[in-house]
């Protein structure tokens, strides 16, 4: 059996192998490997720099006393840095796997999008999680920044968790089940310090002398930055750090001291860092300079071709986000379209297919090259061409000699009326190799994602490392060449393969090399092979909802090239654990589809997707055992949970942050409590329920479970309040207060419990929108459109709570707040629903114009949802659109300003009496501020249909009596005030 | 090239393979491996343990900027435990260098006695350096206590030196050389920290803050320890020594401090310790216990033989300290002549050799059998042996049945006096083997060194293990068995022979295979090889000072089995270094032999002497480096010594501790300076060079050489006096103040120089007298002893000093002590000086009646010894012998206590008037305190001679008459007293 000691040794000796150096950890404690000045220091700057060192980890707030099965306060990482980039960081360390004796090939080795960032080091990067067989062994990440600092040239950061991969290897539940050495377990060498650490950690700390402690270690720290001496303050940053994480993990640190921990942590780190730059360009960079890469040189063009053949163009790439594939695949068709479009080269279909790894474009039918053309070129007019004497004047001349031709090629030719001296030239098309190479190189570089990254490329930026270019047109290699990749003909397949890379002879027979091969490349395949796939395997016990976990399924298409769906199975005691617990687990962390029976009840089985040929058998276990552990896990949170105080939980909120500016999220649970009793007592909807579920709101965020999965949040609440003995009623409230979780959740379905899921949105999106201020663009960091969104969903669903104003509810929750919130500010958000509110009840299907009438009741959308159903009954009713269209009429003719008010006694024709008696009438009974009632509107204003006819066909409104125009405009004025504050009526499109 | 990575990872690999799990290095800054909670705590209690480790080792003090070639704030160290010792701990260690590819039979690797001790964490063990041709590349230390407590099992404690021993194998000159791994140097990748530390701990680290970070730390690991959690609380002491160290480096820590908290350490280690060894027990030892090893059973007897045959008897150790050689086998030689004489064996001549790793025993002509022998067994008297009826009584019955005897056996015997029965029994003697096991036994159980330790063995205690015990009579084994070790015919010689081990087939073969195998088992052969072999190499140009360099040649006897003199040179430009420290590098550090030309000036060479048939070549390019490296050092401290100020050097004594409670080397040095002003006002012998001289005494222990080599203290002092511009005679008496440093050694010259020696002195004595009391038995860790021969010595030495008082200048030196000096305690001082001059004049040979008749001026020496002088004349003088042996009649006679005076008017004999007016006269001239000069004396009580023979030839003293009696008295008291004061009459043998 492999040891943990062996396993650390071996890994160490492959990556010295590669030319990393063999350093020692830090000796002072550190949270991560990356925090080791073999790290942080070394990233920086030009100097080439590759290491690799173990490093024992510690994080406090993981201590457990050695209980739990899979987490420690002090962990070891071994560290792999490569810098620059060395163009395959993914196969050297799939290298350092076999290199454990892991058989990649017969093991489901994934990378798994996880981007990385440490604010309080500013520093951040991109990349995986990679998984072996669904666990996670390794951070693998391209370093962007640190200190602040621009990376330049990017590191590779590969991080191992040890004790995971040698849990896996060795096949243990429990890190001290680990043979650590030749007969000697993890929890023999380990067990004591791990359990008094935790004793330190979680309960002896001192915290005067902690805090006295981090005191003297920042100033000291700010001492030799102010000394020019980055390497003593870096090792005084990192205990700093440790020190906060002491009094973090002891629960001593409040909302104010980590907002100014933080940022006095940043900002040394980052003037570590600058200093650092600064003495190493001092010291001539003892270690010298990365050498710029060379760029690629495009092969030559091929020899001429006749006819049409199909072009292939593949992007390779590592393993792109799955959010990032779909984009790619558009970005790629519409630039080629449009490339393509530029040229007038004739072609069939353009088809893209994106797999994590390549996005591949397929043109059918590329003419061999482009038609002949001929352009006219355009001259001086005529009258200016030639003088009196019929000679070429100057103009002309130059225009000639500019175009190297001749008088005698001259022809002439009108423009906008006026005659021009026009040349002809006839133009051959250019080889479509040539004319493709530049249209696709711009697809290459055009690429784009929502967030983008360098490696070693000088000249792209992208979601992650574009690393090929296979580019065919026919028989014959587009010369493509950009930044650091010339096309060829070589693709790439599964790493596992074989034969990683082959070559393509012609673009014909791309597709099914890449299909040979098991790359399944058009999404729509991979979705059908998974969605069949996992229904054969649960066949016929269960069933897998497809339309309920459609967007798991999409992640999972965009995860795998080869789909390879496997059943897995786990212990039945665990279904005692929530439903939601399970299926958290399964989807979020591991991309599991869940499976149920019949009746919708879960099973003991899933079904994981794994990428190629794998070894089933071993990638089953191997899930399964990840399986395991997490529910060993959540099943441990699960009973410290419910084993604890309910007041005790809602207490641990003082120690989450909400945001710097408004105060920890007990003050947040206070706000929207109170908030939701304020609300309800405008409305006359307070209740016992209401009031006790108000004091529990969210103290499920301080239990375990939900710290560690945040989306369980109110179902945790319901569970363990509950448990905890309170009434039914109020432990729905507070798990409805957290509904609805996103577009198509569940939404509240009790009154108390709308009030608080109502307290909560407006107390987020008055107290966000005067800090950090509300969304703009693709940011949204804190979800307030979610928030929004489900704000006004609850506020439809719930006709008890129509009558309530979100403006009023937005200045209540203003009010509460731990900042000023302006008027201006509040418009604003009173706008941003408005907009939000419009937003969906057109993307319900409903006729824009018919939403934006009924907008002026976006304050209440309940009220306006409900005229928008009546809107599309009343629109099919001549009466409505008679009156409707009398009153938009009336808007046009009655000039803005004009009061409805008029002198009914200067009134004489009959139409127009009419009309005064029947509109007298009707304002009567509509009442001063008619309910929002289009049906009843309907009902009283039809009467008008008749009057209003015979006015506008026999009144000419505009006599030259003014007095007379006077009372006749505001007789329609009166009209076109009738249904004012219902709805906005010119925005309605009535035929 | 070997790579110090590679280095590391093959010892690592290396140890893991003997079974020693692989640990990381502390998370907290240490001085050493042994600080590491996987040595300190790990070493405690019953539980096995083995383990290897780097540790990067941090030493503020140590700080050179990365300038010095040698010298790092951090060094690493390779850590290996080994609990319990395996028996054969070297022999591993061999292994591991075999596997860092060091050939251990071309190189010279030796065992050099090193003792380890720290008192801040109450630990300490005996063992070794170990020598890599003269290279010190690994402690190798016996741990015996660690946190105070006894270590049962004892570890086998193994620290590399990483960089020194790169250094050797890389053959660099600089660590900054190093090649760490492949193509980057040690200089590249740590240079800048290396500088940067420096500068942290030198010059820029915090002093107030740090003494902050030292309380908060001390605080936190007794709140830990009063929490009963060993672990995170040793983690705290470990900065506490961190946290001292910069302090110490920063010049901060004054006297008081650094006792208190050394104090303060030592008793948080000691609490430490036996937390986790409760902890432990508690724990139930999740290890386990090491299982006591199996006591070795003897081999069955031989069978019986015939004649006389040689016996050789070898206790196999490890490297024994030199100074252990010749007293254990004087204490084998010892204790086996007294026990063969305890038996009836017939045996020669006893002999015995002793190298470092054994003590060989050889008796010439061992019986086969002791003689047979009749012993006579005393039995009840005869007169109740039988009855009335001559039947014997139940007395006699019981002894013969006792003795399982007839009657008829029974005789009758005298026994003072009065008849007993007696049996006669014959008894045969015991075959030698079985007659000799218990002897060797014992003479191995008794084996005692100055100090001794414990390794596996249960039942011995040693200054090294004992390894092996080879026991020949003949041909047989004789069966010895002693703890671990039975005795066998097996013996071991050198580790690096072809074959370690051989085995004898008889004692007469035993010495020749010795030799045979390159071990000169005589010292005195061993000797004489060296000295001649020393001297072939240098001739002609050198010559090696035989006689000067005694000690240490004894020394190098005793360090090599098979002595192989080696000539090594060294650059000529170290010569410009002074003449002291080139030898002491040799002499101390090096154990080389200095060679010089028949002038008596150094050559750039030197002698060394390997142990066994190795590479020369080799061994000798390796030893050059050696020096080099040490004089390098040395030229760096010189330069940077020199170019510091007196007055700087001198503030430094600030920052070194002379006791607990006598204050620092400054106030040590005040005192020595204050005192000596004194004594020179007292003697009216004030000048000009020692007023100057007494502001500069000790200076030079703030320089770095005399820290590094403290024997060169006063030697440096002249030499940077003089350079700073001070006067010739100025340097010359600070140096002097430090004269004599050992016996033999120079006196001071001049009188300022004797007088700071004599104040050095007598201020040691008053403040150690007073603090830690007077050296007895073999304890005298502060040389009080050598130090007050060296007063004596420069008392006697200097005329212009002889009416200097040592109980005054004890007396003015208790003054100065910063605690008070007791009456009882000056008078203890007194009679301890007495004593030692007692014992000195003694050792010089002077006859013990005339040394105790001068101790009256004991206070005075040099009066005390020029009387011993005078009397060595005078006592051949009849005159002299005559009064004296009068002085010493009239004592007799008179009885104690009667004055001297009488009435002359009642004397009327005319011998005793005769006697009264010479004495009379004679008294006059004497006056009435003489001065100690023996001649005068003698010269005017000559004129006594003939009145006092006359006297008591006629007059009868004890006269009936009492008036008369008493006149008579008196006369012979006045006689009597004539010389008191001036010597101890009474002590004196006349004949």
């Amino acid at each position: 059996m492999l040891t943990m000691q062996d396993a650390l040794a071996r890994l160490t000796s492959y990556w010295a192998d590669q030319g990393c150096l063999v350093v020692q950890p830090m000796n002072t404690e550190v949270g991560a490997g990356t925090l080791n000045p073999a790290t942080f220091l070394r990233v920086l700057g030009p100097e080439p720099w590759r290491v690799v060192y173990a490093e024992p980890s510690v994080r406090p707030d993981d201590s457990r006393y050695g209980e739990n099965p899979n987490r420690l306060q002090t962990h070891t990482q071994l560290q792999v840095i490569l810098k620059p980039d060395p163009g395959h960081p993914q196969e050297l360390y799939l290298g350092s796997l076999a290199a454990l004796g892991i058989d990649v090939a017969a093991h489901d080795v994934r990378f798994v999008e996880d981007n990385w960032a440490s604010p309080a080091l500013g520093a951040w990067g991109l990349g995986w999680e990679v998984w072996l067989d669904g666990l996670e062994i390794t951070q693998f990440t391209y370093f962007q920044q640190a200190g602040g600092l621009n990376l330049d040239p990017v590191s590779v950061e590969i991080t191992y968790g040890i004790e995971r991969i040698i849990m896996a290897l060795q096949d243990k539940n429990h890190f001290k089940d680990i043979e650590y050495g030749p007969g000697i377990s993890y929890g023999e060498v380990f067990g004591q310090p791990e359990y008094e650490m935790s004793r330190y950690y979680l309960d002896d700390a001192d915290v005067t002398a902690n805090r006295q402690l981090l005191e003297l270690y920042a100033a000291e720290a700010q001492r030799l930055i102010d000394a020019g001496l980055p390497v003593p303050a870096h090792t005084y940053v990192l205990k700093c750090s440790q020190a906060f994480n002491v009094l973090d993990a002891r629960g001593a640190v409040s909302t104010a001291d980590r907002a100014a921990e933080f940022g006095r942590m940043r900002r040394l780190a980052g003037d570590v860092a600058k200093l650092w730059v600064a003495r190493r360009d001092e010291l001539g960079h003892p270690l010298g300079r990365v050498s710029p890469p060379a760029l690629a040189t495009a092969r030559d063009a091929p020899a001429a071709r006749d006819g049409s053949r199909l072009l292939v163009f593949e992007i390779g790439t590592e393993e792109l986000p799955p959010a990032e594939c779909r984009a790619a695949a558009e970005a790629v068709e519409k630039e080629l379209t449009s490339g393509l479009a530029g040229t007038r080269l004739a072609h069939g279909e353009v088809r893209v297919f994106v797999t994590p790894r390549r996005v591949v474009a397929v043109v059918a039918d590329v003419a061999a090259r482009e038609d002949d053309h001929v352009r006219t070129v355009r001259g001086p007019k005529v009258a200016q061409a030639y003088g009196a004497d019929g000679a070429p004047t100057k103009a002309l001349e130059g225009f000639l000699r500019g175009q190297g031709a001749t008088p005698g090629e001259a022809t002439e030719a009108e423009f906008n009326g006026v005659r021009h001296v026009v040349l002809k030239r006839h133009e051959a098309g250019g080889a479509a190799a040539g004319v493709l190479a530049p249209v696709l190189a711009k697809v290459v570089t055009g690429l784009r994602a929502a967030k983008n990254m360098r490696w070693s490329d000088p000249q792209l930026s992208y979601s992650r490392p574009i690393r090929w270019l296979t580019a065919l047109w026919g028989d014959d290699v587009v010369p493509v060449a950009v930044g650091l990749l010339a096309a060829g003909r070589t693709t790439r397949v599964l790493r596992t393969a074989a034969e990683p890379e082959l070559e393509i002879a012609s673009a014909e027979t791309f597709m099914e090399t890449l299909a040979v091969n098991g790359i399944v490349a058009d999404p729509e395949d991979r979705r059908e092979l998974i969605v069949t796939g996992a229904q054969d395997l649960v066949y016929p016990e269960g069933r897998v909802d497809v339309r309920g976990e459609s967007a798991l399924i999409d992640q999972i298409t965009h995860l795998v090239e080869a789909p390879t769906p496997l059943l897995g199975t786990f212990d039945e005691s665990y279904l005692s654990l929530p439903d939601a617990v399970l299926t958290t687990v399964m989807r979020k962390h591991q991309r599991y589809l869940p499976v149920r029976d019949a009746g919708g009840a879960l099973l003991p089985m899933f079904v994981t997707v794994a990428n190629g040929p794998v070894d089933v058998e071993l990638v089953r276990a191997g899930n399964e055992a990840v399986l395991r552990a997490r529910y060993e896990d959540a099943a441990f949170f699960y009973r410290a949970d419910r084993a604890t105080d309910v007041a005790e939980l809602r207490g641990r909120l003082e120690r989450l942050t909400f945001t710097d500016k408004l105060g920890s999220m007990a003050d947040r649970a206070d706000r929207i409590a109170a908030l939701a009793l304020s609300l309800a007592a405008s409305l006359g909807l307070s209740s016992a329920t209401l009031t006790r579920a108000a004091k529990l709101v969210k103290f499920d965020q301080g239990a375990q479970l939900v710290t560690e999965m945040t989306s369980l949040a109110g179902v945790m609440a319901r569970d363990y309040a509950l448990h905890a003995g309170e009434p039914r009623d109020v432990a729905q409230a507070v798990h409805e207060a957290e509904l609805p979780r996103h577009t198509g959740d569940d939404l509240p379905s009790s009154v108390p419990g709308a009030l608080l899921s109502l307290a909560d949105r407006l107390d987020l999106v008055a107290g966000l929108a005067a800090t950090v201020g509300l969304p703009t663009g693709s940011s949204d960091p804190f979800a307030v459109r979610r928030a929004v969104l489900g704000l006004l969903a609850v506020h439809r669903a719930h006709p008890a709570l129509a009558a309530l104003s979100l403006t009023d509810g937005l200045r209540r929750a203003a009010a509460r707040q731990p900042v000023p919130v302006s008027g201006d500010v509040l418009a604003a958000c009173a706008d941003f629903l408005a907009r939000r509110l419009e937003q969906t009840l057109a993307e319900e299907g409903n006729p824009i114009d018919r939403v934006r009438a009924v907008l002026p009741h976006a304050d209440r959308p309940a009220v306006a949802a409900n005229l928008l159903t009546q809107l599309a009954s009343v629109t099919a009713n001549p009466d409505f659109v008679a009156v409707a269209e009398a009153v938009q009429r009336a808007r046009r003719i009655v000039p803005a300003g004009t009061p409805a008010g008029y002198d009914a006694g200067i009134l004489k024709e009959p139409a127009e009496v009419a009309l005064h008696a029947a509109v007298t009438a009707v304002a009567a009974e509509l009442g001063p501020s008619p309910e929002p009632d289009l049906f009843r509107f309907t009902g009283i204003v039809a009467r008008l249909v008749a009057p209003l006819a015979t006015f506008f066909d026999e009144v000419f409104v505009m006599a030259d009596d003014a007095a007379l125009r006077a009372a006749r405009l505001g007789l329609l004025a009166t009209v076109r005030d009738l249904g004012a504050g219902l709805l906005d009526w010119p925005e309605l499109q009535l035929r």
